[in-house]
């Protein structure tokens, strides 16, 4: 019997199913390809398949033990390493798409910018049609920068900040590894220390039991008050009452968060309103930019060859790590 | 005598004043510093004055044929040229301050990014509390871009979009001559062949005869229609009224404008809602930021050292072409 993928994604052009049949057939599978609408059609197949590219738990559950490899497109795990029973094989790969470090540095870099150049000091009396003169500025030529997240996301920042000719780019990660493009990397033991001193802080962790809540209201406090916060994470790394308060009060300068807690925000959430914070809806990995599309597929293509030479995949997690 | 400076400048700290005191002692002169509302009490020093630093035509306008050389403090001369009974020494030198370059390139970054990950449209839903899920967006990665003006400030900002993986950077110019960034640059005479294959225009032009209306209706109209337009020249560059006309009809897909006519823009302009429209109030060249201000006190000790030593100033501008 031949091996079977299954194939359930919303974004795929008929480009993109050309090459992941091309890549199936040299791999020695058979693809079905399903959106993830189409739930009852692909029920069967994925009873029955053995690799599965996919976005989305629900779809995952309806797998059998005969999954020996998931492919989730987002670059983010966690909710699938929170909920073991949606793997009935134990021993099931899981492997994320590391594909969107260039839109969300892109992403970074644009709240970077607007948050140091002042935009959301602008935003009201633009809105009623006021032309003033600019308050005090920042600049990412010659700043100092902090990235919480030393993996394929930080690295890619710190590279984009880099070429912007930052002034020092200090990395904090669990194990505080040396990653070249960090002027330094700490390991989070240091990050009490490393706050107070810290102007301008990007948070790009990936979401795990140690990341929750890790900027939590005590080290808010020791932020300096001329600080700026930017988080494209998770939402829960963020102890998000303590961040609006800080915000408020002017404790701190401002904040870009992309993710929030919870997703969608109620449109009654007192975040919406919060002084100095650029908020986005969860857009900065934007799975709309054709590029990253491409990305998700050629990769995909890459490690089924992989796979089916006995390899390892690239972007496997570990599940009880979380990343 | 000895040889008199006046310093007419409101940005100044006492560590400026201190650097230019210690230039002007090397080069022989003795510095007399007035903010801009001392006019009067400036009034007996300007006519007696050599050398001219600041940032003001009403300032410039009580000088005599004494002044041999003006400094302005900004980046644009063109206020100058325009009227030639501001110099009554028809010989005098004028320069300009390009210590800009850096400031305007992030805040062309900036709206450049807002532009393509299509911020404008997210603009009112956030406003009302909407939690959206974001259109397709374009990446400076791999993006193709044209720039009008390949001057200090548009070198500078190749340099940036370069360092962001741009795929492709045209330069035009009055003469066309290769600049390095620049995949390529051609002359001004071609730019209607451009402007049909250009999806990002961005404009970083001084403002002279030849620049004013450079983008009229008919060559907005050899636009494509996903194309998106920045300005960080001067206003009088584009034809204001078509620009809004094919923002409102969708004919372009977007623009980002940081001068305009007339500025300051009264409140019941049209300009305020244009559609797609990220408008700002002459702010990317900021004055208030750090950086610019030691280097624009930086460049004039310099340049005086050079003036005493019978050396040309950088920066000079050709008052009957403008820059």
């Amino acid at each position: 019997m031949s091996r079977i993928l299954c194939v359930v994604q919303d974004f795929l052009s008929g480009e993109h199913r050309d090459k992941i049949r091309q890549a199936a057939d040299r791999a020695g599978f058979t693809p079905y390809f399903f959106t993830p609408d189409q739930k009852d059609a692909a029920k069967e197949y994925l009873q029955t398949c053995e690799v599965l590219y996919a976005n989305s738990p629900d779809i995952l559950r309806e797998t059998s033990a005969a999954l020996k490899w998931y492919v989730c497109a987002s670059a983010g795990a966690d909710v699938y390493c929170a909920d073991p029973s949606l793997f009935k094989n134990p021993d099931c790969i899981l492997s994320a798409s590391n594909v969107y470090g260039a839109t969300i540095a892109e992403h970074v870099i644009m709240v970077t910018l607007e948050l140091l150049r002042q935009m959301p000091y602008f935003k009201e009396p633009l809105r009623r049609h006021e032309w003033l003169l600019s308050p005090p500025i920042r600049s990412i030529k010659d700043g100092d920068f902090t990235i919480l997240g030393t993996g394929n996301l930080g690295h890619t920042i710190a590279a984009r900040l880099r070429s912007m000719e930052a002034r020092r780019i200090l990395g904090v990660s669990h194990s505080g590894r040396k990653v070249d493009i960090f002027d330094e990397v700490l390991p989070v033991s240091q990050l009490d220390d490393v706050l107070p001193k810290t102007s301008f802080l990007i948070m790009a962790l990936p979401g795990t039991p140690e990341t929750v809540q890790i900027l939590n209201r005590e080290r808010i406090a020791l932020l300096p008050s001329n600080a700026y916060v930017v988080n494209v994470g998770r939402g829960n790394a963020v102890e998000q009452d303590a961040l609006m308060d800080a915000l408020n009060r002017g404790a701190i300068a401002g904040a870009a968060l992309d993710v929030v807690t919870p997703e969608p925000l109620p449109a009654d959430h007192p975040l919406w309103e919060t002084k100095n914070l650029i908020l986005t809806p969860h857009i900065s990995g934007n799975m709309a930019l054709g590029f990253t599309r491409d990305e998700n597929v050629r990769l995909f293509c890459k490690n089924l060859l992989r796979y089916a030479n006995g390899d390892t995949p690239s972007g496997v997690v570990d599940r009880s790590r979380g990343y």
